[in-house]
């Protein structure tokens, strides 16, 4: 049987995340009934996407432009710097629409564990970017994980020498969430944030 | 800001089957940090089976080679035709490696509510292929639905005057499965089709 073609193309898409053997099978199925509409314009999108899509040297995005579309634009609050993990989270803020300033990726967080140390992530231009006049507040937007809140207090450290107010994102209840199904930490959280309603 | 390349990438991504929004932009970062490894390899395998994969003209299967490999292989049995819906329950039965006849890939079931009629499926072509001296069974490996069996049903009265013996798979408790967990339908069919243990 020679379907080395379609045996590579599964074994290549099984490696998304996401995808297991049995749904990138499914999935060359389906790209091989969408020949035109589908399977060769995702092709050549990920062929422009990879020769045209960079790291932002200033702020670590992923953009086809460097610096990146937010970097560039005039109209963002030059005071503010809002460091997240992963270029996932800055989308997610983006998509939120509640943040007008600045971003920096760090590319991870430390972790004992996975062996990322300081020098791994993109803290030297961060430091760097806090030392300019104009900035004046560093929002720590990491995970509430261990190694997140880890590396929000290895950060506020390397920052107390520079003229900046640093802050993290509020503990809380989400949005939307039942009390019953919160976890004993987000409550406590929640109970000692608490906020006068007038 | 100007991620057109990234949006774009992601909105064809999550038009697989299996991947929404959230899941294509997971996609899209992953692939961004594996770019030579993953990306590019991925987006040649893509263009290479679109140019290359074509239907047998015989059987229906997808393969690089027409007629398929299946079609072509010296050593299979010339006698039997396994009829079935998609190419992917080809590749279901070719991993069990309980079958080592012919195929022949329908391109679905007949469906009255998705209007598929006769017309469209490749009926013309194994009605070809029944009056071949060659074939003298013809399995009909349809799924256990509706749709499935009406289309079984349908081949049968196709079939009827061709010299072939015409069978279909047989219903059950599926092999590793607990009485508890089955329908009504299926035991009834267990019961009914039972076997002498000796």
């Amino acid at each position: 049987m020679a379907k080395s073609e379609i045996d590579r193309l599964a074994q290549l898409l099984s490696r998304l995340p996401g995808l297991g053997p049995r749904s990138a099978r499914r999935v060359v199925l389906h790209l091989m009934k969408k020949r035109e509409s589908l399977m060769l314009p995702l092709a050549k999108a990920m062929m422009e996407a990879a020769s045209s899509i960079t790291n932002c040297t200033i702020c670590g995005n992923l953009d086809s432009e460097n610096p990146c579309g937010i970097c560039q634009h005039p109209n963002r609050d030059d005071s503010k710097i809002c460091v997240v993990e992963d270029v996932g989270d800055l989308w997610a803020l983006e998509r939120s629409g509640a943040f007008k300033g600045r971003y920096h990726v760090l590319g991870g967080t430390l972790s004992a564990l996975d062996g990322r140390g300081p020098a791994q992530l993109n803290i030297n231009s961060l430091l760097d970017r806090a030392s300019s006049e104009q900035v004046q507040e560093i929002i720590l937007a990491l995970s509430a994980t261990v190694d997140g809140q880890t590396t929000v207090h290895y950060l506020s450290e390397c920052l107390a020498g520079h003229e900046v107010e640093i802050s993290k994102l509020a503990h809380g209840v989400p949005v939307g969430g039942s009390l019953d199904y919160l976890d004993d930490g987000t409550l406590t959280a929640a109970l000692k944030s608490r906020r006068s309603t007038r």
